[in-house]
C-alpha cells in the first residue's frame, strides 16, 4: 500500500510541476514552427513582434519588456492559469446563454479546456511583478485564448478575428473581477488537491502511531525537563489531533474562499453584464469543479479586499504553527544515536553528511521545519499586501495569490514527504524509553495527595542531590514506607485521572 | 443615543482600564498597613520578605527578583488574573464535590471572586517575562487566594494553614493546565466583551452611512486611478462586508478557545486529578461566564500546543487588515480640504498641527490604522511563540495571551473610538463628488457593448490627450452621435448588470 | 561584584519603571490640590475642564476624550516625554539665541528640565493611539511646559500669559520635526542607558564561561544528532561572538538615529526657523545628552519616512535571533535531570512546578525566548508603519517608537536578568559530557584521512548497529589494527585544524 | 544612453534566468546521449539509478526521491550551485598546495569552473526543501564535479575514481561549513551584480528628477491632508535620500556577509583541515570575485547561526520600507488623470484595462509595492529560520539562502524596471500644481511669526468655512492689511527657514 500510495503521488508530482512537454501538444499548430520567427500584433499602444510559435499577443509581449523582474522562477504559479482557463470557459458558456455567436463561444470553451488542463502551459511567460491587477496575465490568457480559437476556426493569429480578445475571451469580465475569481479557484482548488489530502495522511500516520505506541510509557517533558509519565501514543496523540484541527481549520476559511468576484466588473457593480451572470459564471465553475462556489455577495469587497486570502493564508500560518511543533518534537526525540534524547528511532533515508561518515539526520524534519518558516514569512507578505488595497481596487493581488499557492502546496508536499520518509517509520527505542522513565524523579508528584506538595518535593529534592533513588530517599527521610510507596507511585495509573 | 453609548462605552473603559483603588479595598484589611512593613514567608526554597500589605507570598516576591524585565508596564494583563480567579473559583467548587473540607472551599471560592472582580488587582505584580508556563502567576494567584482565604478565616498570613496555596487552591491543577485555561477564558472574555461589540457598533454606523449615501454616485477608482462610478453607498456597502466578515472570522476561531485544559494537570494525563473533574470544571466555568466552555478532546494537545491563540491571532490578524483598508479610505477620500480627493468630509475632532493654524486632520484614521499594525506585530509574535513549544509543554504562553488580549483590546476599542469620532460623523462633499463623476474619462466604458473597445479606447485616449470630453470628441471622431452618447453614457444606470 | 552589578541594576529599574512619586514632587505647587476640582482651558477648538492638580490643558485633555483605546498600559512611553524635556530645553535655549525673551526662555528651561527628569510623569495621560504624527503628545509637554513656567513666573495656569505653549515653547516647531526628534533621542537613549549595557553584561559573563570550560572536551551536535567533539568552551565561544556582534550590529544602526529632524518644522523645509536653528539645536541635545546627534542632512526624509527606526528595529531583529538561539541551546544542553541532555547544570531559582515538587525549570531561557519572539513580532510592526508613510509624513510615529523602545528595553532586561540569574551560575556536569563523548560514534571521522569515507562509513553503521564501540568494530571489520585506532583518534586532538 | 542602458540589463537578466542551452554544453558529452537510459551508482545506502545524461550521482538521485516537495520552481536557487563551483574550485587549488594529486585538483578545478560559470546548471535537480544543511546540494556538486572529472580524465562515470566525491571534491570540507560559505558568496555577488547598481540606477534618475523639479513650488502634505508648501525638487529630494541611505544600509550589512564558513568543516572545529586552510580558501574565493572576503573569525557561529543573512536580510527589509514608500506617493501623486491629485504625469506603458478603454495605471508602482511586501514577508522567514538553529548548526540554511537572494533579485529587479519604465519618464503637471497651491489655506502659517497662532488658525479655519481665500479673510477679520499680507505670505519664501 505505500507502493500504490507513492504512485498516486507520483503522478501528481509529475503532472503538477514537471513542465514537459504536454501530451497533447503536438495537436497544435505552432509546435511546428521555430521560434525565432515573428508575427506582428497590436494593442492600443501599437504594434510589436510576436513569437509565431506563441498564440499569445502584443499585451504579453509589451509586459515582458516592461517588467524584467525575477525571471522564469517568478512566473505567474500555474495553477491560476488553470484557474483562468475554467473561468474563461464558464464565462463563454454564459455569455452563449446571453448571446454570445454560438461558433466563437465554442472556440472558446475549447481552447480555455486547453488552457484549463495545461495543454497551453509555455504561452503563458508573465511574472508575478507586473500590474497589481494581475491585468496582464488576464489578457495573456485573453490573448492565448483568442489566437487558440481563431486558429480552430481557421482564422489568422493575431488578426483578432473572428475572436476578439477583449470583446469576446474578455466578454462581461474585466481583470478587476477576473482575477480575484481566478485566485479563488486556484486557491480552492490547490488546497482540495493537495494541501488537504496531504494533511489527511499524515494525520493517519500519526493515528495509527499513536494506536501503535499507546502501552509504552515514558517519561513526560515540560519546558524541556523531565516530568510525570506518559504513554507514547498519548504523546502522539496530541500531534493527531493538531493535524486534525489543521484540517479543520483550513476547511472553516474555505466558505470565503469559494465566494467569487466574476460579474462584478470594473469596480464591483457590474457594468456591462447582465442580471444573472455573476450566478451563473459561479454555477459553471462549481460545475466544472466539483466544489461549492457561489457568487460573492458583495463585489465591491471581493474587488477592493481580498481578506479571504488573508484569511486563508491566517489558517495556513496556524497549520505550519503546528508542524514545527511536531517536526520538532520528532527530531529531538529521535536525536542521538547516542547522545541525545533517542526515545525514537527515525528511518535512515540518506547519508546524513559528507564528512561523519554513518551519520543518519532527521532531515524530513528539518525539510518541514523549513516549510514551516517559509510558509510564516508568507503570510506576513499576504498580509501587508492584503491590508494596501485602495477604494475599489487590492492591486497586490499576484503576490497575495503565488504566497497562498506556494504555502498551501509546500504543506500539502511537505506532509506527504515527511509522513512517507519518517513518521510512517518511526519505532520506539522502548529499552531507552524504559530506562529513562524508570530513574525519573518526577514520579514524585504521585506522592502529592498522600505526603502533600512540601514534603513531596523535599523527597525529589534531596534524592537529585544525593543521586539516589526516589523510593530510598523517601523511606530515608521518614515520610513513608516501602510498601507505601510501591502502592502509590505506580507509572502505569499515573497516565490519567482516578 | 450616541450619549448613552457613550456612557456604556465609557464606563466599560473606566471599569477595565484605570487601576483606581477598587471600590470594596476599604474592607480587605491589608489595606490599613504601611507598604515598609514585612512579614516572612517561605517556599520550597527558603524564606523572604513580603510586604506586609500585599496578600501574595514568598514565590511572588522571589519572581520580582528574578525577574526584571520590562517594568510595570508590562504586567501580566490582568484579564488574566481575572480569569484566574474564575477558574479557581470552579476548581473549588468542583474539588468540594470530590471532598474538599467545604470550609476551605467556600474561603477560596469568596477570595476567588474578590480576584476575579478585580478587587485584589494590586497583589499581581508580576511581569509577563517570567517562567513560560506563567507558573509564576498561577502560584501569585495561589498565594493571594490562599493568604485571603485564610485572613477570612481567621488565620495568620503566610502561614498556609488553614488554606495551602497548592494543596488547597491548586488542588487537581498544574500550572500546565490552569494557565492556558485562564488564557482561554482571558481570550473569549476580551472577544465577547471589547471586540465583538465594537466591531458590531462600527459595522452599523457604516451600515446606515451605507444606506444615507446609496443615491450618491461618484467616479470609481481602481489602482488609484479614475475609473468606471459607483455609488457611495456602494462604495461603504464594501466596508460594512468587510466588517460583517471581521465579526464571523472572530467567532469562526472561537470553537476551539472553548475549549478548556484545565484537568490536564502536568503532562495532559490529568494525574492527580479525578474522573470527571475536567468536564465539572469547565461545566463551571461556562456556568460563571456564560460562554459555551467544554473540557478540551485532547489534553496533550491543549498544554503542549496553542494553536487556537494562533488561529486566533490570525483572524485578529485578518481583521487588523480590514481595519486598515477602510482606514485608509476613508483618510484618502476625506484629503484636503482643497488639494486632496475630497469626497468625503470627515468630522474635525481637535487642532491637527501645532504650527499649521486651522489644520485638521484625520486622526482617528491614524489611530486605527497603527492598530491594525500592531496587530499584525502581534501575530507575528504570536506565531513564534506557538510553534516553539517542545514535547508536553509551550512554554510562550504570557507572551502568546499578552499579544492575543492585546489585538483585541486594542481592535476593539479602537473600533468604537473610530466609529464614534469618525464614522458616524463622515458627510459626503456633494458638490466635489458631482464635479469629479462628471469629468470622468472613464465613462467611455459604457460605450464597449455598442462600439467595441478599441473604438472605445480611442475616444478616452483622444479627449484625454486634447482635454475635451468624452461626448465631444467621440462625436468628433465619427463613432456614434451626440444622441447615441445620451442614450448610452448614463451614470446611474452604469451601478449594476443589466 | 555581584553585588555591586546587582544594584547598579537594580537602581536603573526603579529609577525607570517604577512610577512612584517623584523627589521633587513636593515642590510642584500642583501637589496640593484635589484631583476632583477643574479650571478651564481652550484650545481653537472650544473650552475644556482640566483637573486643577495637572499642568495639561485643553489639548491633551481633548486627546483623552477622543482616543479611549487600550488605557493606561499602552500610554506613550515615558522615555519619548523624557526626550521631549530634552528636544524642548534645546530648544528653548536655540530660541533665546534667536531673541525670544530670556526670562521665557529660562522659565521654559526650568519646566523642560523637570520634564526631562521624570519630574512630572503623571502629568502625561495620553495613550500612543491617537494622531500618527503624535501631535497631541507634542502639545501634551507644550501644555506642561507651559502651564509649569508660567507658575514659576507667577502667572495664571491655563491662561497662555506669558508662555504660550505653540508660540513659544513649540516656538521654531512643528510635531512633524519635534516627534521624530523626541524618537531619536529616546531611542538612542535607551540603547545606551540599558540595551548596550545589558548585551556587553551578557557578552562579559558568557565569555568568562567560555573561559572557564575551555578544556572540557564534548560531543558535538548537528541536525540535534551526535557529531564530533569540540570544548564547551568552543561551544559557549560561538554564543560570545553572537553578542558581540548583537553590539556591533546595534551601533551600525545608530548614525543614523543620531541625526534629528529639529529645524524641518511642518513638512521638512524649515518654515518659520532661523538658519542655523537645526544645528544649534542637534548640537545642544548632543551636549545634554553625551551623544553624537547632528542635524539630518535631509529634513523631508527625517519627517516622511522613519526608516532609521525600522533599520534599528532590524538590528534588534537580529539580537532577537542570536538571544533565541544562545537561551534554546543552553536550556536543551541542561535539560534534564536525569532524562535530557545533562551537560549543562543551570542554577536553581524558583520552584518550577505548582504540581511537581522539586521540579526546576530553565526559566530564564524562557523569558530570553519570549523576549526574543515579541522583539521579532515588534519588528513587523515598525517594518508595516514604516513602509506607510505618506508625502511629507509619517504618521504610525508613536507606534514605531513604542515598539523600538520596547524592544530595545526588553533585550537589555532580559540580558541581565539571564546573565545575573542563570549565565554566571552555569556549571559543566562534567562526568556527564565525558560518558557521552566517550561514547560518541562520531569519532569516527577522524578516521576519513587515512581509511577513506566509505569505510570508515562502514565502522559507524556497524558500531551502532551491533551496539558496540568504534575501536573493537573498526579492528573486527580488518580496516586497521588497535594501535592505529589510538593513534588517529584522539578528541583532543579533534578540536581543530593540524 | 537608455537604450544602452537596457541591453546590458537585458543581457543581464538573460544570462541570469533563462534557462536556455548553455553555450558551452555542446563539448560536455553527456549531450549526447538519450534520458532514458541509465546508469547505476552508489552512495552508502545503496545502489541508485542514474540518469545517463547526467552527472549527479546516487545521493542526488535519493534526494529527488525522498523530497518532493513543491516541484522546479522551488530548486536550490542557481546562485548557489554557481557559488558551490567557486568554492569547490577554491578548495580544490588550497587541497593541492597540502598535498592533493595536482591531476585530480586541475580536473576538479576545470568542473568547478564549468558549474560556476552555468554550464551545468541541468544538473541540480535538487529543491530546497530538503536537509536543513544543504548536504544533499553540497553532495550534488560533489558528485556533479567529481563525474565530469573523471570524465576529463578519462574515467568511467559514477565509479568514483579517480576522483571521489567526497575523499577528494569535498576534502577538507563538511556541508556544515561549505554551504554556509556558498550562501555568503551567493548573497555577496546577488548584492553587488543584482541588488546594489539597481538602487544606485534608482537613485541616479531619481536624483536628475529632483534637479529638474527644483524650481517647482507645490503643496505639501501632512496626514494626507493640505500642508505648507516645499518644491517638487524637496519633494524628490526626500525619495533621494532615502534610496542613498538603502545602499548605505545595504553595504552596512555586508561586512559580517565577507565572512566565510570555509574551513570550519563539521562544527566549527576545523576537523580534517589544516592550519592555513580557511584562511587560503578565503583569499582565493575573495580572488576569484573580486569581493573582500575573509575567513570567519568564529567558526562555531558561522556554522550553527546565520545572524549575518537575517541581518542583511534586515537591510533588505528596510530596502522595502523604503521603496513602499516611494511607491505609494507617486502612485497618489500620479492619480487622476482628473480626479486624483494629478501632479505628476506617468509614463503611459501599457494598457491598463480590459474593460475601461484608454486607462492607464502606474504599474511600475504596484510592481514596486508587491516587491516590497514579499520581502517583507521574506524577512519573516528568514528571521525564523535564523532563530531555530540548535547547537553546533543551524539547519534551516537552504530556505533562508533562497529568501535572502529572492529579496536582493527582487529589489534590484524592480529597481531598475521601475527606473527605466516609470521614474526617468514623470512629468509634473504644472498647471495642476500651481492651481492646487494656491488656493492652499495652509500658506496661513507664514503669518504665525507675525500674528501668533491663534490668529492665524481663525483666518484659516474662517476661510474654510466660507469657502474665501485667505487674504480676503484675513483683512475683513481685520488681522492684518493687503500689504502685510502680500509681504508675509510668498510661497516662494517659505521653503526654507529665513
Amino acid at each position: 500500500s505505500k507502493n500504490s500510495l507513492n504512485s498516486v503521488k507520483e503522478s501528481r508530482y509529475l503532472a503538477n510541476c514537471i513542465p514537459t512537454l504536454p501530451l497533447g501538444f503536438v495537436y497544435l499548430q505552432l509546435a511546428r514552427r521555430s521560434s525565432s520567427e515573428y508575427r506582428i500584433e497590436a494593442d492600443t499602444f501599437g504594434e510589436l513582434k510576436v513569437p509565431v510559435d506563441k498564440y499569445y499577443g502584443a499585451q504579453t509581449v509589451r509586459s515582458t519588456m516592461n517588467f524584467k523582474i525575477g525571471g522564469p522562477s517568478e512566473r505567474m504559479p500555474i495553477q491560476v492559469i488553470k484557474a483562468f482557463g475554467i473561468l474563461k470557459r464558464a464565462a463563454a458558456e454564459v455569455n452563449k446563454d446571453y448571446g454570445l455567436d454560438p461558433r466563437l463561444a465554442d472556440a472558446i470553451v475549447q481552447a480555455a479546456d486547453e488552457v484549463a488542463a495545461g495543454k497551453l502551459d509555455d504561452h503563458f511567460p508573465l511574472v508575478v511583478w507586473q500590474t497589481g491587477s494581475g491585468t496582464q496575465s488576464n489578457m495573456n490568457v485573453n490573448e492565448v485564448i483568442s489566437n487558440r480559437a481563431i486558429e480552430i476556426l481557421g482564422g489568422k493569429l493575431g488578426s483578432k478575428d473572428p475572436v476578439h480578445p477583449n470583446d469576446h475571451v474578455n466578454k462581461s469580465q474585466s481583470s478587476n473581477d477576473t482575477f480575484p475569481t481566478a485566485m479563488h479557484i486556484a486557491a480552492a482548488k490547490e488546497v482540495h488537491e493537495v494541501l488537504l489530502p496531504g494533511l489527511q495522511h499524515l494525520h493517519d500516520a500519526l493515528h495509527a502511531k499513536a494506536v501503535e505506541f499507546k502501552d509504552i510509557i515514558k517519561i513526560g517533558r515540560t519546558h524541556t525537563q523531565d516530568a510525570v509519565p506518559l504513554s507514547l501514543g498519548q504523546e502522539f496523540g496530541g500531534y493527531v489531533q493538531q493535524v486534525k484541527y489543521s484540517i479543520e481549520r483550513v476547511k472553516t476559511a474555505m466558505p470565503r474562499i469559494y465566494e467569487l468576484a466574476a460579474g462584478g466588473t470594473a469596480v464591483g457593480t457590474g457594468l456591462n453584464t447582465r442580471i444573472g451572470f455573476a450566478e451563473k459564471v459561479a454555477a459553471t465553475v462549481a460545475s466544472l469543479t466539483g466544489l461549492p462556489f457561489v457568487t460573492a455577495p458583495n463585489k465591491f469587497e471581493a474587488l477592493a479586499a481580498h481578506d479571504a486570502l488573508v484569511e486563508l493564508s491566517g489558517a495556513l500560518n496556524t497549520v505550519a504553527v503546528s508542524m514545527m511543533k511536531i517536526a520538532n518534537d520528532i527530531r529531538f526525540l529521535g536525536s542521538g544515536p547516542r547522545s541525545g534524547l533517542g526515545e525514537l528511532c527515525l528511518p535512515e533515508n540518506e547519508p546524513g553528511s559528507s564528512i561523519m561518515p554513518g551519520k543518519v539526520n532527521p532531515t524530513q524534519c528539518e525539510a518541514m521545519t523549513m516549510v514551516a518558516a517559509q510558509v510564516m514569512g508568507n503570510n506576513v507578505a499576504v498580509t501587508i499586501g492584503g491590508s494596501n488595497g485602495h477604494f475599489e481596487l487590492n492591486v497586490f493581488k499576484p503576490m497575495m495569490i503565488k504566497n497562498v499557492l506556494n504555502s498551501a502546496r509546500l504543506l500539502g508536499d511537505a506532509s506527504v514527504s515527511f509522513t512517507d520518509n519518517c513518521v510512517v517509520g518511526i519505532e520506539a527505542n522502548i529499552d531507552r524509553i524504559n530506562k529513562l522513565m524508570n530513574e525519573s524523579l518526577m514520579l514524585v508528584t504521585a506522592l502529592n495527595p498522600h505526603i502533600g506538595y512540601d514534603k513531596a518535593a523535599k523527597i525529589a529534592k534531596t534524592a537529585h542531590k544525593e543521586g539516589g533513588n526516589l523510593k530510598e530517599t523517601a523511606i530515608k527521610l521518614g515520610y513513608l514506607t516501602a510498601e507505601e510507596f510501591d502502592a502509590w507511585v505506580k507509572p502505569h495509573e499515573m497516565l490519567g485521572p482516578k
